[in-house]
């Protein structure tokens, strides 16, 4: 396998909008949310695995998750584990852990991977972004996978390509023209139409060097600090440590917002291997299989009476006697159990946070 | 105190319409369910202990619960508990312990008492037990607290009484007339304005030897075969033991269906303290105090948001986050969920009973 291939599973996040499932001491991604027998973290692994050595998969997650990093993963070494000492948006993570790459292979060509995704033909999947890895080596792009859409979903970001300038037939990479966030349902139909417009799946893929450079436009002063403690601190530990310290002064942006929408050099790789975000109750809602009655039942025990199109999610072993309700999500999870109207993705924080004031942070 | 009187708390129901809070493995008797902080049962003792001597308070109760009793009442001794081996209906329970107190006192006046009500004004209720009690100290009737309808209940079972033949003004001690279970509600609304109906509280009071020849000429094979145990086996453990064994061929009736309603000495006295029965989720949300919105929070920890008219309740420390629901009962106890439609107490047995079938026995 090609050892310039390296992959960061960025796996800090604390997925509030799965909450109370998701919760900031065992977020989403160490769940077996799919019911596979795998957690999410460890899907992502698997996946990568078959792309990229396994010495050379990163993962970039909160200091609070590094045990169970390790308890979930326990075939990569700390050494593979980056650790940021508060919650800040992706483009610090992705700097961080670039700079830490370049560090070990200046000729690094890196995917950024998303914990929280379903992937459907893995082995379609693993091609493209072998292609995709490929195409870095060779080009100074910033590169997106962007989902043909498969319905006018209004969850999603949109990524509207520029159809005339295809930079290969083969592997379907296009530039960028805009960036739109969650559209409108009208919107939504009219960019599935258009055949111009593609989901951003927040799968990224670069040559560490394009995105070192890139991230300095950016985020100069970010990337001065950045750059003063790897060239001040060639003690591993000790950079790890300096980084540490100043990573709560850092910006709390993603790199969608402060890189990628306004750089000019990003493009789309098409991927058609089926993807979901299963990053929000409706995200699972419409991407896991439900009964007749339009119910998703995450392996809960259920006893189900005239309901329909509700979500219900139970620790194991214990049992749903679910009667005469419609629409709801149905969650109990440790010391929380939410009934709520589903479809309202915004309310899901708004509970959290609630919660957070009124009970404490023993609920989040 | 009058060494005479006996209280005999039946305590020995599973409380499957208030599944799953009452579970077989602890039914809604050992709970706090008020939240006052004594258990149904200990307030029930605390109640009649005023009343009755302490020393002759027997507990009536399966052998399932006898540890359960021990510990909520540690003050009576063993001998005050008397153990059934297998569930049957009230009828054959009140002959066992009618004949165990005939064995310990040939004077005996009893009131058995429910250890599933609500009681507002207990100086009332001591007096008006009192009152029953000296009553059938010198009359050999059987007694039934009425309590005067303060709203066209349908839950309750109704009890008619002949106006006419008042016993004792003093006491307002009236001869039935007819028992009438659960009524429509035109029926409920007829009774209260008739003035002649009351609700069937389910406690009754009268000395030992009426009960116990009334029980001979209604049920006489199952009298027989306690009179035989008790005449032939002086020794009180070979009389449990023998008891504990003939048990199971016991019928499976209730007092008012095999007794009271075919006897011809049952009187009416009046309860006028404020009395609820709870045994049901629709008689606790009648009962006890709601929120503006109409929702019954059970003392659980809770946020909601736009819903109105819900009992809520969950095991300590937890939270529930509700929003847009109404009239559901959300009851998270042990390892069963329920969110339903409340006021349809019917399906609460079918719950159950469906649970067991395809769950198990640890369910219910």
């Amino acid at each position: 396998m090609d050892s310039n291939r390296y992959c960061v599973i960025m796996a800090g996040g604390i997925g509030s909008r799965l909450w109370p499932l998701s919760r900031k001491g065992y977020p989403k991604q160490f769940h077996d949310i799919l019911g596979c027998g795998r957690t999410l973290l460890q899907q992502t692994y698997d996946r990568y695995s078959r792309i990229v050595p396994k010495e050379n998969i990163i993962v970039s997650t909160n200091i609070e998750y590094s045990e169970l990093v390790r308890e979930q993963l326990p075939e990569i070494g700390v050494e593979q584990i980056l650790h940021e000492s508060s919650f800040r948006g992706t483009a610090p993570s992705i700097a961080y852990v670039a700079c830490h790459i370049r560090q070990l292979n200046k000729n690094a060509n890196i995917v950024v991977a998303q914990s929280d995704q379903l992937i459907l033909d893995e082995n379609l999947f693993v091609d493209t972004i072998g292609k995709g890895l490929d195409f870095v080596a060779e080009n100074n792009k910033l590169v997106i996978i962007g989902i043909k859409p498969t319905c006018p979903e209004t969850r999603y970001g949109y990524i509207q390509i520029d159809n005339d300038i295809s930079v290969t037939d083969k592997s379907s990479i296009y530039k960028v023209r805009t960036f739109t966030e969650k559209p409108a349902y009208e919107f939504a139909q009219i960019f599935m139409k258009s055949g111009e417009f593609y989901w951003n799946s927040g799968i990224y893929i670069w040559n560490v060097q394009t995105v070192i450079d890139t991230l300095a436009k950016m985020l100069p002063d970010m990337m001065n600090d950045l750059e003063r403690v790897f060239a001040e601190l060639p003690n591993r530990d000790e950079r790890r440590r300096r980084v540490y310290e100043i990573y709560t002064s850092f910006p709390n942006v993603s790199m969608d917002l402060a890189v990628m929408e306004r750089a000019d050099n990003v493009f789309v790789q098409v991927g058609e291997f089926g993807w979901a975000d299963i990053g929000t109750w409706d995200s699972l809602y419409s991407t896991l299989p439900k009964d007749a009655d339009g119910n998703l039942n995450m392996r809960s025990h259920a006893i189900i009476y005239n309901s329909h199109d509700n979500v219900i999610s139970l620790p194991e072993g214990k049992l749903a006697v679910i009667q005469d309700v419609e629409g709801l999500l149905i969650v109990d999870s440790g010391n929380v159990l939410m009934v709520c109207r589903k479809g309202n993705e915004g309310d899901i924080r708004k509970f959290l946070n609630d919660a957070r004031m009124k009970m404490g942070e023993e609920y989040i």
